[in-house]
């Protein structure tokens, strides 16, 4: 099965000139949902991981079922205001001016292994400012792993030295 | 396992004078997350359901999990301007004011059997809102299941005629 097929192109979202990869088709098919966790399942293969950490709110589609699926505990990273209990903060770059992410306090012990999932690497500054979040907590960053991988924005070049994977990629 | 042990009490949020039912430690913990959907799938068994349909954002937790454990499609409803493609919109009032909920136009076939999943049932009004949206699609609504129901705020009162389920009920 190849899931490239349930992405569907959309041209001028959200501004004129973009084309936004859609990937609600993927989740609105049950054959590809399962394959997509699986394909994902198999990533972390062998890897013993305590944590799933996920943005909001595309990135929440896909963590929880890895979390489930490989007896991780899921952590929702969300934007400023969102999250009830106290949080760590993250700044991070936008390309005009700067927006901030919060993860719960107590999400991450010291020590957990984590996998950080979101469905898109664009250029890859949220999967930074997650994975300094991440680390500030005491967590190690094991692998980051993306459903669509935008090549041509260069993400991996913010986050070298990490293991990074992606299962479809433009 | 009693799955209200891992809903946490914060008070004041998001603002003074209430208290607001933090799921997180359910989601963090592998064994409560797995219970939960569990729950979850025994409350459609022997059901044929074709979608599952949730809101935005801390419906995306268990809807998916939900979806690809009775190997239904899952279909994310979001606030306005978030979905790609063409939409369907329900407005629905809130305290002060109205608000607009979107779900993709090729989302819901006409026929389908639909499964509605939120976290929370407050007021009903969001629920409320996806159902009409749902049957306005052509959507058979088989039934509405929450993680938590806040009996006090009434909110079956809303979507009286439907069958709803909760897990937790305060």
């Amino acid at each position: 099965m190849n899931l490239k097929e349930f992405i569907r192109d959309v041209q001028d979202f959200p501004k004129p000139g973009i084309g936004f990869k859609d990937i609600t088709p993927l989740l609105l098919n049950p054959q590809a949902l399962q394959e997509g966790l699986n394909q994902f399942v198999k990533l972390v293969e062998g890897k013993k991981l305590d944590k799933v950490v996920s943005m909001e709110s595309r990135g929440f589609f896909f963590g929880p079922l890895i979390a489930n699926a490989i007896g991780a505990g899921f952590v929702p990273v969300r934007k400023p205001n969102k999250l009830p209990y106290e949080t760590i903060q993250q700044e991070y770059a936008l390309e005009y001016g700067t927006d901030i992410l919060e993860m719960h306090v107590d999400a991450i012990q010291k020590g957990d292994k984590v996998l950080i999932h979101d469905d898109v690497l664009a250029t890859g500054g949220t999967a930074e400012a997650v994975v300094k979040m991440v680390e500030k907590a005491g967590g190690e960053v094991v692998q980051l792993d993306f459903l669509i991988d935008l090549t041509f924005l260069n993400g991996k070049e913010k986050l070298e030295g990490y293991t990074i994977n992606s299962l479809i990629k433009y």
